[in-house]
């Protein structure tokens, strides 16, 4: 993994890709599919998402204020889906989807290797999490993986249903 | 325009394309292009959205509370960068870039005609403006365009870099 400059993490999450959401508890680690979120600010990068109080992750994130967002590309797309339809409450996830937990630098969430972004998030806002169980997340440090060139995101439009990504375009554009 | 049931909004919104956010404020329409928001909720569908308090626009969303989400397709893309190019400051956009305001039923700000689906939304929580300049939209309608058949939507990576949409994948999933 090579380090990623915080001011690019916007470019991984802003075009909407299904990823990755991992968090330790008591020892433990978890994963789960996440597809909603949005970034709220470039620099620091700060992410907000919603977790449903359903899934086993959301105790564990707010308690703990730590997660891990992992971006797999179109390889992952049955892991992703197995991971979606599984919970950690009686499953380790990791071990029974083929996933590889690895160490971050500043969260105790792992990486997970076989993604081609991670990027080490802490909660900085729960002020909309009663009502929304949204949370607001700051990115500590982005790592990306060089020997994944051009990676293809999927993106969900619900029940099992993915876009792969497809041709990229260049226009002239002032917006960054 | 063909109504479209608001419990299949998430499906339009959740994988990430790029929109066009109209509003409307002492009789002038106006339009902006958006890439951060998000579901927040399935239905009545909520949508976090990050609008800059230096655009045009979010003056007249905080003012008026209503707006519309349109949804272009890759045929647009052109005039999706130049809108977003642009300010409504000193721009009739909608004149100059050859779209066509076609009348909400529910709000004042106008659905956009050439976009594949247009959304109804009230602003439902300002709680996070402030701080992150993030609204939390209500959709009330959505509508959408039947004689375009599998819109391809597009994705922003920065600075003029879009993927648009490529192949679908199914996948048996128990995720909603």
């Amino acid at each position: 993994m090579r380090e990623l400059h915080l001011s690019k993490v916007y470019q991984l999450l802003e075009p909407g890709p299904v990823v990755l959401l991992t968090t330790a508890r008591k020892g433990r680690a978890n994963v789960m599919t996440m597809s909603w979120h949005m970034m709220v600010e470039f620099e620091p990068p700060l992410v907000a998402c919603v977790v449903s109080n359903a899934n086993h992750s959301f105790a564990a994130l707010r308690a703990t204020g730590e997660c891990v967002i992992a971006l797999p590309a179109r390889k992952l797309a049955s892991t992703v889906v197995k991971v979606g339809n599984s919970s950690g409450r009686d499953t380790d996830k990791f071990a029974a989807f083929g996933l590889t937990a690895a160490s971050a630098s500043l969260v105790s969430p792992p990486l997970v290797r076989e993604c081609f972004a991670n990027l080490e998030c802490k909660v900085a806002d729960t002020r909309l999490l009663n009502k929304y169980n949204m949370f607001i997340l700051e990115v500590l440090r982005a790592w990306i993986d060089p020997a994944q060139r051009n990676p293809k995101t999927i993106h969900h439009h619900g029940y099992g249903t993915f876009v792969v990504d497809g041709k990229t375009i260049r226009l002239k554009s002032r917006m960054r």
